[in-house]
């Protein structure tokens, strides 16, 4: 396995959908995240605002089961390849990526995020 | 336009081919990088090792022109849609997630990077 450079003991992680190619999220994994990524065959980060290790779709069901693990040149992120049951995104829609810079909405919402989590979303 | 939320001046980017939705890169971008790739249609960023802005393929030639720009959810993160000329990654690969976990190349190499730069990449 190669040996990863974390910052601050984070690496970034972008997830991306293995069949439509979509690009889904950006988190953060530290060491034992990506330990568990492996381990599990399930996506993993930790979260910068709640300090804790958590698996994508604990609380929503929609998670993600990993294809393939790449990483970068600089061996400094990397990008999971993912079979996303669901959406991605807290807010229902499938990518977190589903804006312009504009403000326009390009995306598709596929749940009701009031139906899903009880308060806010993981 | 979106207000986007920078962490010490800075903002992840995820640079993806518009066409064959490859993940080529990801970079960081302060505000002025996101106002030149807006204006002029080619990506730049900032770099934390050089503390100066740059355009990707200034040296190189390998520039991304800009399709669209996405906005993650928590609007900390962006989606660069590019054409890319040539290769993004520095070694001569395509991209730069040319390598799994474990080491194995999966990535086509494009070109050779001796021929194109001088000493390192950009």
């Amino acid at each position: 396995m190669i040996a990863l450079h974390y910052t601050d003991g984070l690496i970034p992680v972008v997830v991306q959908d293995a069949d439509s190619k979509e690009v889904l999220m950006v988190a953060y994994a530290n060491d034992e995240a990506v330990r568990l990524t492996r381990e599990t065959g399930f996506a993993h980060f930790y979260s910068r605002s709640r300090k804790k290790l958590w698996k994508k779709g604990e609380e929503s069901g929609h998670v993600q089961e990993i294809r393939e693990i790449l990483v970068d040149c600089d061996e400094d992120c990397l990008l999971y390849l993912v079979d996303q049951k669901g959406a991605a995104c807290h807010t229902g829609y499938r990518t977190c990526f589903y804006r312009t810079l504009e403000g326009e909405i390009i995306g598709d919402r596929v749940f009701d995020p009031s139906r899903v989590y009880g308060a806010k979303g993981s």
